[in-house]
């Protein structure tokens, strides 16, 4: 097997597609940070116990894992960082007031998602501690929204759902709550004959608010035909209200985005504790950034806060841009006299690329395309540029 | 055992550092981007066997390992990612032109490399491939040396080296040759009884020239004083004169730079060939970056490219740069009405940070100190700036 071959959905990142990346992640961290939001930067391994705190089983099978050769205990590799950036809000910063954290790494995955998909993202995100209310969750959307528009992703549908929905649903009848995991997978699958079978023996009122579910999705007016088709609770009608509030606040933004609901798109449902959002962009099959509330994650590090946020896969958002054109740039022969050094400086500080050529190599980088050349005028004095055909 | 309790020797950046890291690796790469260095982005993770190309066994002994579950086959986490960019020029772009590469990332080692040493440094780095000529070793240094200035770092020492004056010593000499490891070590320690004891045998020619070199330190008049007592191989006449060429090309820029040579400091001997360099700056004893030619790198890849370039720890770095002040920012309330909406985004896209403070809470972010208020106006329609105490 040849030494350069790589494992599988590992890749290089080569220059083009990596200045993409590279510009899409300043654009997203820029736009955190004009909203408040600070930048921490956790680190690549932790001991397991704490990368699986709150989080689900899918992580700990996706992470990888090795033994430390210091404490000879067992590390991994984190899969998410949502976990490792609670834990520097509720252990590091330790603060009382709201904090607004982002963040921007690689995380690596022991199977890739998808058949296309890399198992090594670059996840970044952004998230408020602090507050319970709605308005949080609405700052967390609107940053989402925002900063893929500012990327060029105006053409987006907004999905929103609320695992209050179901957690109420549960509450009225212990057989279904047993049974919570099973029909969570039935629920994400849209699976109606498996849910039928499934709910056969549970209250009446459970079973038929189970079997509306698959069946809610589609424009805000879903939110109508559920406060129809939805037992009375209050947990319910709680959820449908924020949803509500929700969708007109991304409604107020006048780019051209589409609000759907989808009540059985649960995805996360074991960790978030309220409304949840995706966005899907054109050419995409999958949501390119998820997000939501998860007032919980704190807890395991003492420190139970009200948190929501969201994240994407940079590598993956990168991947729907066109390629960026070639820069144009300046070739300059080699050479050390001072004057050449000078006025090759004075070029760079005004942002110009300016590439010497090394003595027997005129040839110019893929990237940059040399449209100017540096050159002596005809005194033999002075360094002007000159256009290149 | 606490869970929020992170492995020796890893640590959380907080958001005063990260903001600090994130600036300085913005410089960089925007200053390596001016001189043509197209970025790339190789994994984080590669099977062994890739990874130990070319490089000594300290990187063995410093790779983490795990089992990749698709394969089967062992994977290692990258200790330093010099190899990886070489492999992405021979095999992936694969050009006959001289290519300008850089590249940032993570890279973890299984123990430190001192007390107060991360295991997670974050590697920043350029490389030069394609060209065997002195002047692609000037174009390194001077990169990195700007590049320092650049970040604030002017009053640095860049200390030069070469290894082809021990290859040449150990040419003349089979036993010394066959013991090139242990006087590789005795040398880098400046060990002098142990040096004599060690070349006890050795030819005299050799033996003196080995006992010169740990004394051969100090300012460029040190190549003077090694043409003296160095024997006169093509070797080192070589060497002597291509430590001089860097070491004037060095001096022709008028910052406050001091330039020494140490011939004995032969850190990295074992993968690289020709000049070395390492550049020190006040308050930290060990070098801040290292750089060098090691022209066979490629060679397990299926190309042997001349190499040339450096690489810096960015975490080390930016700690010995003075915190950035608190940013002043725009406190505004919670709102959802068009006109603050529309007056909030005006302020952010002329690059103010405006926070929006959520019901019942007023406190602002650590990082951002709110010197301005976004309010009504008397006449209650119109957003205005209002200065804070």
């Amino acid at each position: 097997m040849p030494n350069w071959l790589l494992p599988e959905h590992i890749a290089d990142v080569l220059p083009s597609e990596a200045r993409k990346i590279e510009e899409l992640r300043r654009l997203m961290l820029d736009n955190f940070r004009l909203y408040g939001y600070e930048l921490v930067m956790p680190p690549l391994l932790e001991y397991v116990e704490s990368l699986m705190t709150g989080a689900g089983q899918d992580t700990e099978l996706r992470t990888f894992k090795l033994v430390d050769q210091i404490s000879g205990r067992m590390l991994g590799l984190r899969a998410d960082m949502t976990t490792q950036v609670a834990r520097i809000d509720a252990h590091l910063l330790n603060r009382a007031t709201v904090t607004r954290l982002c963040y921007a790494g690689s995380v690596l995955h022991t199977r890739p998602s998808g058949l296309h998909t890399t198992r090594e993202p670059l996840q970044i995100g952004a998230e408020i501690y602090g507050h319970a209310g709605l308005e949080a969750d609405a700052e967390i959307q609107e940053l989402a929204l925002a900063s893929l528009a500012l990327a060029g992703f105006t053409d987006v549908r907004l999905d929103l759902s609320h695992v209050g929905v179901l957690r109420a649903i549960l509450a009225e009848d212990a057989n279904a709550a047993k049974d919570e995991a099973a029909l969570y997978l039935l629920l994400r699958a849209k699976d109606v004959p498996g849910l039928e079978a499934q709910t056969a023996h549970y209250s009446p009122l459970v079973r038929s608010a189970l079997l509306a579910l698959p069946n809610l999705y589609g424009d805000v007016d879903v939110l109508k035909r559920a406060r129809e088709v939805l037992p009375d609770l209050p947990g319910i009608a709680k959820a449908l209200a924020e949803l509500a509030a929700l969708a007109a606040t991304a409604d107020n933004a006048a780019i051209g985005r589409e609000v759907a609901v989808d009540l059985a798109d649960l995805r996360g449902y074991q960790y978030e504790s309220g409304a949840m959002f995706a966005i899907y962009v054109p050419g995409l099959p999958n949501a390119v950034l998820r997000g939501g509330r998860y007032d919980h994650v704190g807890e395991a590090f003492g420190r139970a806060r009200p948190a929501t946020g969201f994240s994407m896969d940079l590598r993956e958002l990168a991947r729907l841009l066109p390629t960026a054109e070639r820069k144009h740039s300046i070739r300059a022969p080699w050479g050390n006299a001072p004057e050449l050094k000078d006025k090759i400086a004075e070029l760079r500080k005004t942002g110009e690329v300016v590439i010497q050529s090394l003595p027997g190599h005129s040839n110019e980088q893929d990237e940059f395309e040399c449209d100017r050349a540096l050159v002596l005028d005809d005194s033999g004095s002075n360094w002007i540029l000159k256009n290149l055909g």
